[in-house]
Parts: C-alpha cells; structure tokens; sequence
C-alpha cells in the first residue's frame, strides 16, 4: 500500500489531514501550509499527493493561505510524478485536463458521498450559529422552513427539531414528503412556497436553483431571516432580496468555517476509504 | 384584574413585555424605553408597575439603557402608588425595604420557578451559540461535561445531546444519577472531576459555587473550551485558570443576549401567571 | 376525475379505505367486506377498482376473510370494465396478464415508494411489540442489532435508539456508514457479523437474503432474540438455526396486524396520490 | 462491609439479585427461589437479607411463587438475627413491627427515589406494550394523554413523544408546565380534562387519586384506550367506566411483568447504594 503522502498547501484541514495520516503511520511531507519556506522539490517521493479544497481560487496559484510564498499550480502540476495517486477537490479544469493528458490518477474527494453526508454536519452546525447569532428568539419553538430534503436538507431540519424549532421542509416527491413526515416534520409542496412563506422565522435554503423567486420573497416577513447555503447559484434572488429589503445571508463553505479540525477529520478518513478501494 | 400598566426601563426585553400586554388589551404606559422625553408623571395612574430586570445596574439609577436621561430609582420608589403591585427583579434591597415599610406589594419576576425553567432554554442555545463560534470541531461527537443537574444543566444536557454531542453529567445524588442515565446521559461523581475532566472537549459548568478548583482546571487539556454560566461567584477558580492558560469564558445573562424577545415573552406570560394568582 | 369505486374483498384495511374514500366524497361500493351478500353485479359501474392486499392468497379466490362466500378471482377478472382503473397487491401473474391483454389498467399501490416507507412505521412498531413481548429485559439500554438499512432499517433503527437501546446497524456501503452515524447510531460492516453478533440482545434482519448463515448464527447467544422481518425467503438459515436451538420469530405482514386502521389510511393516501397522477 | 447474603422468596428478580451479588463477591445463599427443599435454617449466618416485592401477597406466606413448600412470613421474622440488615418491600405492616420492636434495621427498597426513578422505565415499556398490543393504530402520529407529571409520567411522556405520538400531559402546577412545554409537548389543566379528553387516541393515567371521574369519562370516545398505571386506588372510577361501556385496562406493577431481569437490576443497583451509605 502506497504510504508515502506529500500535503500541499490549504488551511487548518490541511493541517489536521497531515496530523492525521501520520498518526495512522504515513510517512507525510508537508509543503505550504506553515510561514516555512515551500520548496516543491519535496514533492518527488510522494506516492500520494494531497491537495487543497479548493485546489485553487483563482485558477493560477495554489490556494496556500499558510505559505510564505505564492505557489503556482502549474509548478505543481509540472512536478507530479506519473505514478502518483492525486487527491484534491474542484480542481481547475484545465490542470485536470493537464493530468489526465499524461496518465496521472486524480480523485476528487470532495465528490465522494460519505464525504458529502458527513460535511452537511457541519454545515448544520454553521447554519445554527448564524441564526442563533442574528435572530432575537430561540430557536426552540420559532417556525423554520427548509427549502429542499437533499443531504444537507435532511440534517438541517433534523438539527432544528432537535432543538425544538417547529420545521417544515419543502419538498415535490411523494416518497420525500413520506419520510419527512415519518420524522415528524411538516411538508410543503414546494410550488406552494409563495403562499406559505410568510408564516415562517427563518428560512433556510439548501437549494442551487431559484426557489426563492421575486414572488415568494415578497411575502417573507420583515423579520423574518433568510440564510442560503445552497452552491452557487445559490437558491435566492437576491438582486430582488435587496430591492425587497429582506434579510438574507449567503454562507457558503460552512464546513471549514465552523469546524476547520473535524472538516480536516472527514477529509482524511474519505481518503482512508479512497485508498482502500484503489490499493485492492 | 388591574388593566392600567406602567413599563418603566429596560431593554428589548421591556419593549416586548409592553407590546404584549397590549395585545391582551392591557393600558400600557412606557417610560424609558425609548429616546423620547421621560417624565415620570404618567407613572401616576399604573395600577401595575414593571420595573426592568435587573431594576438597576448600579444601586442608585434605573436600569434604562434605551432612556434619553438618567432616571433615579429613589425617585422612582417615591411616586409609587401605595395601591400598585410592583413587578421587578432583583431590586436593591434599600429600595424593596422602602416598599416594604410602605405596605407596597412587591413581586420578583425572575424568582418565579417557571421563569427560571423558561430562560434554562435561551441559556442553553447561548451556550450552544459561543461554543459553536469558538470551538474548531463540530459539536456532534464531541465530548461535552456538563457540571450540575439543575435547571440550567437539565436543558443544556438535553440540547447537546440532541446535538449529537457525547453528554456526561456530574451530579452527587443518587436520585440525579438515574435521571441523567434516564436521559441516555453518562454521569460522573463532581468529586471525582480531577480525574475525569481530561476527556472532554468543552467543560460548562452550571454551579455557583467553586467546583472547578486549581485541582480540577490542572487536568483541563490545553484544547478544552470551559464555559461557566453559573451567576456570582461562578464555578471557576478564574485566578488559577488564567495562570494555568486555561481557556475560559464566563457567561453571564444569556437570556437578554442571545433572545431577548424571547425573554421579553417569558417575562410576561410570568406576569400574566403572577397575576392570575393575586387577583382571585 | 373518476369518483365512483368498488371496494372488493380485504381485511380491516379495507373497510377503512372504504370509509376514509367516502369521507373525500367518493362514491364506494364494498363487496365482499362483511357478512352481508356478495354479489359481483355491484361491481359494474365502477371506475375505480380497489383489491386487497394481497389480491389472492391461494391464487384461486380472492383475499375476503370478512366475506360470506368465497368469490372466485376468476370471476372478478371477468367482469372488470375496459375503462376501469384496476388496484391492488401482489396480484397472482396471471390474472395480471389477462387484465393486460385485455388492456385495462393495473397499478400495484404496495409498489409505491411512499406506501413502502410508511409502512415501515408500523413494522418497526410491530417489531418493539414483539420484543417487549419476549424480552426479560428493558429495550432501553439493551443492545440492538438492526441488519440492513433500507426503509425498514431505517426506521427500525431509529425508534429502538428512541426508547434508549444501544443500536448498531449493519451495512455494506461508505454512504451508508455516513448516514448510520450521523444518526447516532454504531457500525458494523455486514460481513463482520460472524464475530461481532455475540454481543446483542436482540438482532432484527431486514434483509430479504441469507446474512444470518449457520456460522453467524453459532455465535449469537442463546439468551439473545432474533426477529426477522424481511420477506420471503426471509435473512436467516431457519433449519440452521432451529438445530442450533437459537431463538428466532419471523414476522411477516406487521403492518396489516399491528396497525389495520392505520395501515388502512396509508393505503388510502397512496390511492389519492396514484388518482392524482393518473387524472391529469 | 458485609458480605454474607441470603435471598429469601420472590419471582426473577430475586433470581437475578442473586446473581448479580454473586458476580460482585457476595456470599449469597438462596431459599425459595426454586424447586430445591427449602430450610430457613440457611439464614442463619447471613448479614444481609433479601426479601422479595412485595415481602407477602397475602400478609402470612412469604412472596415464593418458585418455592416447592409455603413458607411462613412468621417463622421468617422469628429467624432473622439481631445484627442482619433486613431489605425488602411492602413489608406488612405487623411483621415490619416485630422488626422494630427487635431492634432490627429494615429498608424498603421499594421507597428509594433512584429505584422508583429506574422502574419508571420498564412501567413506560409495558405501556407501550400494551398500547401496541390493544390499538388498531400506529402510536406513531396517534393522540395521547399522560395524566400527572410525576417521576412515571415525565417517563412515559417522553417515550410516547420519541415514538411519534402527539403527547398532551396534564399537570396544575406553572411549573410543570414549563418543563412540558421544554419537553415540546403539549399541556392541559387537569382541571380540563372533561372539555379535552374526547380528542386522545390514548388516555394513560399516573395520578393515585380519582381524576378520571365519571364527568370525565362520559367524554371519553369509545374508540379511546384507557391505561391506568397508578397504584391503589388507580385514578379512573372503574365502576363508572364499566358502566359507560369505557375501553380501561388498569395495569400494574409493570416492572416485574415486562423485564423481570432489569427489574432485578435495578433492584440490586439500589441495594448497592443502600450498603454503601450504611456501611460507611
């Protein structure tokens, strides 16, 4: 099994992946993610390469926010040895290309499943902060929507009741709405949206398409909040929010926002079942 | 039933309690809890008089943080009708033997166990709040101590656990350990927390009296977030806990912060309690 | 939309299709439901065709325990109208072909992915009946095993960590795991049973496929329950395990004894959704 | 500390006491727990002596439905050595006062706050055996009502709540109000109960006294269950019930019916207690 890692660049996920690995016996390199100086040639003998989530912010450099110096990702991309096993997440296209033009295996672990249901934790935990932040009552027995019953949908309004919120969750299939019920949530159809909106303290989106349309916002309460943390495009229209004056929050990335230590934690034990199906 | 009330200081909460009382067609006067002018006359009629939690913050001035001038509480007491029931909490002990003497009733809201019950709910989602914003790991699965089962470590115990996090409560009675294993909580004898405390990754304590001594804090691990939210003197030896680099927060009067309309509602459906049971 | 129904043999849940359709102001026909004549003439003007669950239980007459004569399915196939929508569970094959020959349409509503998820409510109650039926001991605290998450598992799995037993669900998939211990919930992969199962007292298979073999079952303890729920040919090595002298319940068809009325409405929700999806 | 048992009568429970002493190093000496001869001559040289719940049904014979031969309660008591603890339960009241009058120290363990806080547990699953047993519905989104919020109530509350079942508690006191409504269910004045009743599925009385009265139960639908788990008197007027042709089940001493082995637990846990405070 292949037990040679370099880790390259990143934050504290970065960070904890490294600490991780090691204490699983790893023999771990690490570069771009302390004020030490980053030499690539490091890189040589890794068997596996680890990169960032995201590989890159603006498509040049590599997202190294602990570094000294700027990184650039084709120095990067340059230097992978053709044997290496490359891990990383949203990769620019381009530099995916670039692998797979010379035969180099990369995953991205940020599409994994497991990894998806276990960050829509902290995601949850991200979005309870916010509106405990923001909000002048308590979540216990406030009315919380929760437009859509994907992964991250289902733990949100899991979370909410636990805490006591009064939930209902939007949804269109018959089977979602039987199992929303079955956890002893309220449904909406979410074509009734418009209608139903305004009896709501706090809606949460989950969404990437939009849902929440000029209409529907205009029957949102004043006081009502508004949090979206569905991926670009988001599920708002916010251009009409603003116009609306309604009060709303876009929070994407929550996961190494909120808990930077277990976001890292998830990451390394994706790339523990990664390796595991690929080293058979 | 008494109908004519008088809301003198305070804060959102104030501003609540009045809104309220309205909307169950009470004759509500307010003084101090805005910008405008506040005269003192218009306490004259009040049948019911509503003074702020806490009544002052510095013995001599009504607590009016909202108010466009200082209000004296000696001038307050003065202009008491001898006929009026006085509704405040935690009233300097000069000015409630000044009713006293007076023959004036005077009720402490915040003694009322139902109130005290109510306001273990915003306590907790403020606990929830600083440790979601402070700590780097999600709460589910962290290891969460929860130092005395009264009303405030009943509610906060409870909500962690909804969390997902992995709840152990300290208590000393035989009667709370069945209660708290009841609740699918581990327990922890208090006087064995020196040798205990190691394991957890957030420490809130909920008794007002030094439980956590230099002893126990010495085993504290350097990661570990302790959250005291017992009122004076707390449950911490602070002095010991700053010299060992401990990290403390000391959190005091979350109910007012985290949800103070909320709190604002409680208050008054306490006063509607309190006076459902003096007007017989 | 069509509004005239012909409710024909079934049980309990039947009878409260019958009543619930009428409530929505169906017109509705009951043959073979109580002791009263049977004749199929009623059947004629039907538009709407409703047949037990299952349709037959011996391939030959139809399921009316209720009815005073046998009614032969034969002879219900044959008067059904060409423009009659058909209903039922589990109809034998052939008769299913002959409806389709004669193309006249024919949905199985035990097939419905929403009627599958609701019904597993009433399952996993029939299971925490049978167990606190047989066990000497508190489900709380007691150790569970669930086999499978699937719909059953699922809900099977959550109502025993409800009533506070330690619950462990075996599954096969990384998601899976994802999902298992968001839920609070222990892990155990399903081809680890051998050496894991001695440790639960009680295991619930709710895999229609062999898990529980001969060498699983030689560790389970002899103190220890096994229900099975999964249809036929059932989880467990039946003759294996009566050798072996282990004990084991296989519960079929929990829902129809557990909760008929119950189960009576679930049908009739998920008839309404078939008629709202087919009357476009 | 003494070591030295003897388990006199009873059903599994003092089977398991017996065992479970063992398993801690007591020396333990069993009479009347089985088909073997049964001298009293065994209690000779015992510290400790266990009699079961209750110590007598009929205030003569001693509790031993497993013994071979009746045993009298009299020639138990004249036995028993002046230094022995003596534990047990319901002891009638005269043998209880040859005890004292002796000099003899007598415990009823059955008056231990942290026993009748454990045996809330196996009485709440027996209800909901029961419940299952006797419903055509699911407990699932069923209507229930829990009478009294004592130590039994708050128990059973909370496990009909985890099942889904839309829990109403009654209670008189704002603060048992409070902790209901903290627990997310739903509150009704006893004094209410003639307007409310007709709306529960389930009617579960803890209260020993009459509050279930005839004006009550007149209200009461007749497709209602009602379960009566308060000890002598109960708390419906079972005359009047019979007469109206009311559904009452009155259950009692659940504990030892449905889970035996952890009612046997429980009971040696709080033995345990009773030692170490006594042995200090």
């Amino acid at each position: 099994m292949r037990k040679s890692v370099c880790v390259l660049g990143g934050d504290l996920r970065q960070v904890t992946v490294k600490k991780l690995l090691e204490e699983e016996n790893f023999k771990v390199t690490a570069i771009g993610i302390s004020e030490e100086e980053t030499s690539l040639d490091k890189m040589k003998k890794a068997e596996i390469l680890i990169l960032p989530i995201p590989v890159s912010t603006d498509g040049i450099t590599l997202n190294a926010p602990f570094a000294k110096n700027k990184i650039l990702l084709s120095d990067v991309i340059e230097r992978i040895d053709k044997n290496c096993l490359v891990l990383g997440a949203k990769m620019p296209k381009d530099a995916e290309n670039t692998l797979k033009n010379k035969g180099i295996a990369y995953i991205d672990y940020f599409e994994r499943e497991e990894l998806i249901i276990q960050n829509a934790i902290p995601t949850a935990e991200g979005v309870i902060e916010i509106a405990l932040s923001e909000m002048p009552i308590t979540l216990f027995e406030s009315r919380v929507l929760v437009v859509g019953y994907g992964r991250v949908g289902k733990v949100i309004a899991e979370k909410f009741k636990a805490l006591g919120s009064k939930v209902c969750v939007s949804a269109r299939k018959c089977a979602d709405f039987a199992w929303i019920r079955e956890k002893g949530l309220k449904t909406v159809h979410t074509d009734s949206l418009e209608e139903e909106v305004s009896e709501f303290d706090l809606v949460i989106n989950t969404v990437p398409a939009e849902v929440l349309s000029e209409n529907v916002l205009k029957n949102v309460r004043s006081d009502t909040l508004i949090l979206d943390v569905a991926s670009k495009p988001g599920g708002v229209d916010f251009e009409a929010a603003k116009r609306l004056g309604k009060n709303v929050i876009w929070a994407l990335s929550l996961p190494g926002k909120t808990a930077p230590i277990t976001s890292g934690k998830i990451i390394k034990e994706t790339i523990m079942n990664i390796l595991s199906e690929t080293e058979v």
